[in-house]
């Protein structure tokens, strides 16, 4: 099941995509007027039932179902446009990221210990396709980061590592944008990596259930032609059953979170020179399974 | 204007404080059943007219407001319990804590040349006489910070220093309570500083109107009977026109974002041997004008 959150005639609606790909269906036209209004509370709101019902339908309608709509006739958003609440990233959790990280940033960048958790204020996150604003004047450091995003399927305080996979909802593609200088300037991370249009997120949320435990998949970045990340998710330091428990100690998560799970090595920053995002570049995030989220710069 | 966020009869109010301070008044009362249901929203939506009217009808009624209620009667909640993202902190902003933290953190603790912003979970902000969760087995480092709390009134963007009045809304106390042993395992001090109840706020949010700037008040924190910070606004590094403008630099800030603008010296980290919290402890956040914020730690 793969839902997106997507205009069509300028109205925005909560689809699924339909099994061969090609067209999306409302979530209303299957469930019904009173179904959530976005793809967050329909999150926190479905129960075993509804998702059997939404399964059942596409898979029952494989050749033609009326109310779909072509892909091409719609713009897909970010599945989470407003997120509730911030979204929470991890920083060094690929290995090969802390060590390019150490060659760029010093010797205050450890492997870490503990997972070096993060905020982003990202109460307007973009889809697939929009344009990542330059911000001239106040970055000249743009840099890119493909991570699998977790998205949490209900509320949940000290998880235990062998609950965590019934937490989640489902799994989908994030470039985790940085301001390299101000990340820098500001000592702790939130305002280089929380300037407006800074969080790209999907195409779509995949949920876990086509997704099982553990959660390996490639993942790679190309910034116009050029391969610049590669990786596999099973290199994460810390893994999502591990990072989700250590999360809750203490600290409510709720239906609808995103967590960006880490990027591996290849960023800008990374290289000597480096290489930072310019007016016109198109950023290809893609993960296996997941999809591919395209973004340019303005 | 001192405005708040109630329980009466175990219904969720938006009112504001009569002249003698005594009794409060539902919005509603004042400006009819289409006010909005929470502060944040009331402050979203509110200008220069409907000020106004609840500023006049408080002054015109000073001898007996019939539907104002008792302080005594209701429970006053954080003036916005369930903000829409999470709270944006200051760390290191008044010299003095600088060095206390330079003292117990080391050497990676400087003088900060930009301001160091952080982000605080806090969907849910408890309020005044509200209990802290001491999260044993989490932490045995609960730590206290009294800061002022801005809350911002309209959208905005690269906001220019001499226009920062413009997009504040008032003025409130926030307790920003910190895990000192997680805050350091994580590097980032999110997760640290974001476990369920570490936010405290209120009483009230006080009409900028009632405290024009330069904002210069007294603040202190108490615990039990020992006071532990005593300092005044005019002592922030980073002063409250400064730290919006730069924050708003590429990045917009909303209506009713709450930015807590940095704790003076004093804090339970900073003794040798440390003083954190411990239960039974009642921590009293004083700032002048503003009031107390007391709570007790579980």
């Amino acid at each position: 099941m793969y839902f997106a959150t997507y205009l069509e005639d300028g109205k925005e609606k909560v689809g699924i995509l339909t099994n061969d790909s090609n067209k999306i269906i409302a979530l209303t036209s299957i469930l019904g007027d009173n179904t959530p209004k976005t793809l967050v509370d329909f999150i926190a709101d479905c129960n075993e039932e509804t998702l059997n019902k939404v399964k059942g339908f596409i898979e029952n309608n494989e050749e033609s179902i009326e109310e779909a709509v072509g892909l091409d006739t719609v713009k897909i958003c970010a599945p989470i446009p407003q997120p509730k609440r911030n979204v929470i990233c991890l920083g060094l959790n690929y290995k090969d990221h802390v060590e390019e990280s150490k060659r760029t940033l010093g010797k205050q960048i450890q492997m870490p210990e503990a997972p070096v958790y993060f905020g982003k204020m990202a109460s307007d996150i973009i889809g697939p396709m929009d344009d990542v604003n330059s911000h001239a004047g106040i970055t000249t450091e743009i840099d890119y980061e493909v991570e699998l995003a977790v998205i949490i399927g209900k509320e949940g305080i000290n998880i235990p590592i062998n609950e965590v996979e019934d937490y989640i909802f489902g799994y989908s593609i994030l470039n985790d944008l940085s301001a390299r200088d101000l990340q820098k300037k500001h000592a702790q991370w939130i305002k280089g990596k929380s300037l407006d249009t800074f969080t790209a997120m999907g195409p779509y949320i995949v949920h876990k259930s086509q997704l099982p435990m553990p959660v390996h998949l490639n993942l790679s970045c190309k910034v116009n032609d050029e391969i610049r990340q590669n990786s596999n998710t099973n290199n994460l330091i810390f893994d999502i059953p591990y990072i989700i428990s250590n999360l809750s100690k203490g600290m409510t998560l709720k239906a609808g979170d995103i967590i960006a799970t880490g990027t591996p090595a290849g960023v800008g920053m990374g290289f000597n020179p480096p290489k930072y995002l310019k007016s016109g570049d198109v950023v290809t995030c893609s993960i296996e399974k997941i999809g591919e989220l395209v973004n340019k710069i303005k």
